[in-house]
């Protein structure tokens, strides 16, 4: 790439310093016919433009404004005001695009606060605030991060089927795909639906999870990782959910609980210091924002934390490991349970955990990430490998401050007579699943793996409360704009 | 990860010489009753575990056979042998898992040559053969080198919707995606289906194409890309189609036709050169295998080069660009038109290239990859920016030897009221499109982009000729297994 951002430059100053250079960006502010505050998308922050409208034909100096684009030929001078280090003299500037100025009123682009539901709205132009830039340049760190961690460990991406005729969780909130026309489907004699003419020749779905063919790919390549969309049909209006979203799911040939746990901690402690390392300016905003944020809110309910402060504390803390009987004890034990102030008050072991157990544990016990291990069978899937005792598997959940569950995972039940018991008594079809089957009967090992909803965890480290807020274009009931 | 892999042990091997290790994986052969050739994804290459089976229980070492799966205890010495630099002597052996012997006679897993053909079927299991495990391994370095490449050159990954109500290339062939019960869709008054009822409010369709979404997002963050899932519902039983496949598309804001070259140059010997660095193990093997291929082929037909040696070239060369009216002479005066050899006769300027023309310019006339630009735009999509001639469009492609169209992009139309006329002359609704009119509204700027099928350049490194041989499960017609 030729041309340099305006990251580049601020970064690296001393090179360009008193050379003339070529940038290009759009206008944030122009103020006093003099400064131009301009952004390439770089980064977060602006390159300051001087202009000595003197030397300017009158004409375009008239028509910079807010949103329009330019490309500034100048020279790189050290700063005279704060805020910046250096700052380009204007010798030559040219107009890529301006603005229809009427329409530009009702856009987010008009410099003024808007609502994030308004922003939303218009989720195409919300890329160019300072707010979603940063959001969007995390959520890249991020990614990148997840596949530099794996690459380094001698994880392979396995790109698992986006179009599945196979329901992995049982579940059944999932999205038809179809290449019928629906005016117009073809049927049996008997009048049922005749799928056999559909394009796959049988009823297809979106995937819920790529954990089964993944499982697959592990039992030869011996470390894998999916990192793709997953879907769900399920009509939750809330701040958490998304139809579709996208999941990291990594699975390791010979792990056990154990290792699966090692792995989460050390997965997440990477990618997080790797934002903290590589984000700073973006951080640093979304720290701000989120300050503010707190300040709003009742004093009862703000976080005990700052954004970067909590990011950093969730690297250098040791998860607190914790059996869910253990954490059951500790819930039971609890003040908030013996007073009722639960909304739904722990009675015995057994009982499925809901958000508020699970943001006790962390943000009231432990004060600390807590993984939670060895769940009671009946409330975990199928593939999950029976303990010793009869009645926990080797279940896991990470849990985090202010978000509850990030991760969820498990050894994998790799005996397949102890794998077929339970698929009968949780009534999951053997024969649908020929081919996981076929991955315990040919040299079948143990192994465990988990799963990430990347929007959680970025959800966690912008500090942003809102899943739609962060991913580009969000997918939910009634609305697939864009 | 506290396991070693037998690529790290292998590579360095000297920190474990006359060390005690633990090793796992799945038994690849058993020669002699004594040296077992263990294999556990990380590599192509086997470490090989010698047993003395006078030391050893000899119902474990009955039942030791290929496929099954063992955690082995031993010194690392240097190996006696040729072949391999070090080898384990077994102190301890442990089945983790055995067969299914009557049943393994039917798989894969039996130690002889099987047709590609039922490899597929198997898909579940093929990871465990030498072949996919180096294609699937050089298919995440790939992956890898993709992300390495755009993050270094300061792109934001950006995740594009999969679910849409919108259709990028005014195409047709998409997928429906419904929440509705085929057997009771709801209709409005007039019979008519009543989208407003299903999950979205509306129709939607699987993506195509990421680019009109991630053209969005580049006029804000200046350089991104998109890399996931895009669907065709086309029914095309061919070796280069799938109903399912993964698409790379960057986008940069102030990047013109050329620069757009420069880039997809750059970042295909990238990701090349990345491949030929770290996956030589695998490439050898592929190399050899192509070789074997070739040996079966009437002499003609042959690749001119090997296959290590194809993507030596392909980096070491520049790439020639040439316009489509160019390439045009040279085809209409080229030996093959003259005597009627191509199936499609060049008649004039205008004429869709196929693919035996694209291969005459790269294989023949120029014998170096080649980018051709500057197509007619009546037959290139409504984005792509007019030229000053009129006729033409800042289209290019990039066409490879041995497999044609590898990458093709353009420099988009910036100018409303140009783009406006292009829509209208090819029927594309500006209503629907209103998003993606307000990226030229608000401080428009030059950019370009394209598109890479992820597949196709897997076919090109590894030298495999079928598409549905280099993704994990594919999806084609009557066909979504697993």
């Amino acid at each position: 790439m030729k041309k340099q951002t305006i990251k580049e430059i601020l970064q690296d100053y001393k090179k360009v310093l008193h050379h003339d250079i070529t940038v290009y960006g759009w206008v944030k502010a122009f103020r006093a016919n003099r400064f131009i505050a301009l952004n390439d998308g770089s980064t977060i922050n602006n390159l300051q433009i001087i202009v000595d409208f003197e030397n300017f034909d009158k004409e375009i100096i008239n028509k910079i404004s807010t949103a329009s684009s330019l490309k500034v030929v100048g020279e790189v001078v050290e700063s005279q005001g704060a805020g910046q280090t250096v700052e380009i003299i204007a010798k030559k500037i040219v107009i890529l695009g301006d603005n229809f100025t009427e329409e530009l009123q009702t856009t987010i682009l008009q410099p003024k606060k808007h609502s994030l539901e308004k922003l939303r709205e218009q989720a195409h132009l919300r890329f160019r605030t300072n707010l979603f830039g940063a959001v969007f340049r995390v959520r890249h760190a991020v990614t990148f991060a997840i596949h530099s961690f794996f690459n380094k460990n001698q994880f392979f991406n396995i790109h698992t089927p986006i179009i599945t005729g196979a329901d992995a969780e049982g579940a059944g909130e999932m999205f038809g795909v179809t290449g019928f026309d629906l005016n117009n489907i073809p049927r049996t004699e008997d009048g049922a639906i005749d799928y056999s003419q559909d394009f796959f020749g049988k009823q297809t779905n979106l995937t819920v999870s790529g954990q089964l063919e993944g499982e697959t790919a592990a039992m030869g390549l011996g470390r894998i990782y999916t990192f793709g969309p997953t879907f769900r049909a399920e009509n939750s209006n809330t701040t958490r959910h998304l139809a579709e979203f996208w999941m990291v799911e990594p699975e390791v040939a010979f792990n056990n609980l154990e290792d699966n746990i090692d792995l989460a901690e050390d997965f997440l402690k990477y990618v997080i210091q790797y934002v903290l390392d590589n984000c700073k300016d973006d951080l640093e905003f979304l720290d701000k924002r989120f300050a503010e944020e707190q300040k709003a809110k009742p004093e009862k309910e703000r976080a005990k934390e700052g954004l970067i402060e909590k990011l950093q504390n969730v690297v250098a803390k040791r998860f607190m490991r914790v059996s869910y009987t253990e954490a059951i004890e500790i819930l039971l034990n609890s003040k908030e349970n013996k007073k009722g102030k639960f909304q739904f008050p722990i009675e015995s072991w057994g009982a499925d955990l809901q958000s508020e157990h699970e943001r006790f544990l962390v943000e009231k016990h432990f004060e600390s990430p807590v993984v939670l291990f060895d769940y009671p069978k009946d409330i975990k899937a199928f593939y999950m490998r029976l303990n010793d005792d009869n009645k926990t598997v080797g279940a896991m959940d990470v849990l985090f401050p202010g978000i509850g569950e990030i991760i969820g995972g498990s050894e994998r039940e790799e005996r397949i007579e102890v794998l077929r018991q339970k698929m009968k008594e949780m009534h999951v079809e053997e024969e649908e699943l020929w081919w996981y089957m076929d991955t315990r009967k040919f040299g079948s090992v143990p192994h465990s793996g988990f799963g990430l909803g990347l929007e959680r965890l970025i959800l966690f480290v912008t500090g942003m409360t809102n899943i739609r807020d962060v991913i580009p274009f969000p997918r939910t009931p009634k609305s697939a704009e864009f």
